[in-house]
């Protein structure tokens, strides 16, 4: 009960922070002697720090605020992409203290060669996080993969070509607990923790998260939780049928959404050859620029979105659509097809009101995933006061 | 704090009854000399009844069964449906005690008569009800239509042809609280209670609900709990665009499921002329008989129905999807479709498993609105033991 509630000082001065004594205690419903008990410990511990009027000596003094410390633990946030990977020092404020990016083929690799490489860009990245006094508390590691739920085992990753990888074989057991996710479900949490979408008075956030790299996925937060699915698959938007008839797909079905608004399917109707160096961004400057076929290829790319939207917004009814990845670059030319098949395919889920869903581009983009996972492994440290006040 | 203990132990042995007081106090958690206290209050307010070697004056001795009483109070369920109405009296016990039923015309009615007869229903019910010594403790009404959550309100029920009607104003004030709810809601917490499909080992129950009468519903049990949506609307499978340029749908949209596997449209394709008298049941009749124009219409709504639930289980990952309402009457024709447009479509989202999500059909069937209204009423009246006790 005791860790609970250190817990939960942590959390409130993490998603709000500073605050005062008397300001915590009013937001986690505890007496402000009981607060300050935990505060005392925090603060010897090193994991809160005092600003304010009160700072020199006088603890405690009204007017003092309190945050959480910006040395000592810090959550290590990675990502495994289908062209990059990336690693982010995450502070206990949230705040971004070391990123390294490297740009290579994951494509059809062999997971050893690419954890190695992972592992040495961890190092380096809490290298340099050392010498401002920060130490891994926990790693979190996103995937644009399969994920078993409560697992660190990839089961599927078409676009990495791995099946049945358990990572946390292959990373350093010095950087604290190692949790694995799908990319779509950290976009998706980021998003989330980012504060964009506070829940409005009428209840809690609830919201379909589409995320594309090469592949199409989404997440589903429902009444503030990552709805995981059984076995921890949900959200494979990607392979909703949108012409059951239609092209062959990948996986084995035909006329799913990622045939049609996949990054390569929709560069591919544009005239634009994938490959190396040749994304989205090229596709949007196409777009930017007036060409006919580049904004023909992103209407029909939002056409076949729209209605696997519409399939989602029917069976969740969600608050809102957010469309994070690399298809929010798209959003100029993208949202307005998504909105109309929305607005002709939701309505009795909306039940009836004049407009639909609201579809907004997400403000973290393609960073999502990466700010998910180094924000998940914070979250998670703060989940254990315990640990972070042992060591 | 008391309040939730004698709860508890209502809905121990209202799940799990008969039971020793030691057998309750091992699955709630507490100590055997808590839950006697408990016990003996319940006892004493005729909630509980002893069965068993001791039942005879040695009250509490080992072997005594306590289990809820089938006197007293009772929930009580009601269903409007398009054709017919329906009352269900249930004892704490589970056990329908009551059970009338009406059929009738509701299409494009007006809902001040439709509850007229909907209350001299009730009022009969209880009557009879009442010569067993059974007063109402709550109703719940189930409604093909969109239900505000948390509300009385009808916003649509476009089969009924109602608009923002509430309920709780046309009903009787005298049976407890009133609780308002879809259909397809309380038909898949039908199935979630009736023990069919009790979570596996491996975690709690997720399921896929689907209902069909007139319209095609479904409800989501994720986790254990029912998915509501932000709105309370979630579960609208019938909207979801199967053939987004096919037929036009009521809704506004085109090519939505209901149009191809809704009961009108299946009737039609079958050669039947939808009408009183003339429903699923017919149909089921000459596909028993191999009429080939029947058994090709039940497959073509098995493919679209199997299209739409391939959305559903990409973004869902659910343990399984059970075939309710009328359309389970279908099944021997339905689920072969529906089972092959699974696999086909599905194997990303089952994380490449050889077998897709198993479909089954409700035993339940049709019964499944009616006897979850019933039981939806038990279980909050078993959640408040204060007001059963007081009366």
């Amino acid at each position: 009960m005791r860790q609970r509630n250190l817990s939960r000082v942590l959390h409130t001065l993490a998603d709000g922070g500073p605050l005062s004594r008397a300001a915590v205690a009013a937001r986690i419903g505890l007496t402000r002697a009981a607060v300050s008990t935990l505060v005392d410990e925090l603060l010897r511990g090193g994991l809160l720090v005092e600003q304010g009027p009160g700072r020199s000596g006088a603890v405690g003094r009204p007017g003092t605020q309190l945050l959480l410390t910006d040395r000592g633990p810090c959550g290590v946030g990675a990502e495994i992409g289908v062209d990059h990977l990336a690693v982010c020092v995450m502070d206990l404020r949230g705040e971004t203290r070391v990123r390294v990016t490297h740009e290579t083929r994951n494509q059809h690799s062999d997971p050893t060669a690419v954890l190695a490489l992972l592992t040495s860009m961890l190092r380096r990245a809490t290298a340099e996080a050392a010498t401002a006094g920060l130490r891994p508390a926990g790693l979190t590691v996103a995937v644009p993969g399969l994920v078993n739920r409560g697992s660190t085992t990839v089961l599927r990753a078409p676009n990495l070509g791995w099946h049945g990888t358990d990572l946390a074989a292959l990373l350093p057991d010095d950087l604290g607990p190692v949790t694995v996710e799908n990319e779509a479900n950290l976009g998706a949490l980021a998003e989330l923790w980012s504060g964009h979408h506070a829940p409005p008075l009428s209840g809690p956030d609830s919201f379909v998260h589409v995320s594309a790299e090469i592949g199409i996925g989404a997440a589903l937060v429902v009444d503030g939780e990552l709805l995981r699915g059984a076995h921890g698959f949900a959200g494979e938007l990607g392979h909703l049928p949108v012409r059951p008839d239609g092209r062959p797909c990948s996986c084995g079905g035909r006329g799913c959404l990622e045939t049609y608004a996949g990054e390569e399917a929709v560069l591919r109707a544009a005239g634009l050859e994938p490959g190396p160096g040749v994304r989205i961004g090229a596709l949007a400057a196409r777009c930017e620029a007036g060409e006919p076929t580049a904004l023909r290829a992103v209407r029909q790319a939002g056409t076949a979105l729209g209605i696997a939207l519409s399939g989602a917004v029917n069976l969740l009814d969600p608050r809102q659509v957010v469309i994070g990845g690399a298809l929010a670059r798209l959003a100029p030319w993208l949202l307005p097809p998504v909105g109309r098949e929305l607005a002709r395919r939701t309505s009795v889920a909306t039940g009836g009101r004049s407009t639909p869903v609201p579809v907004t581009a997400s403000p973290l983009g393609p960073d999502g995933p990466l700010l998910g996972a180094a924000r998940s492994a914070v979250r998670a440290a703060l989940d254990a006061p315990g640990e972070l006040l042992r060591d």
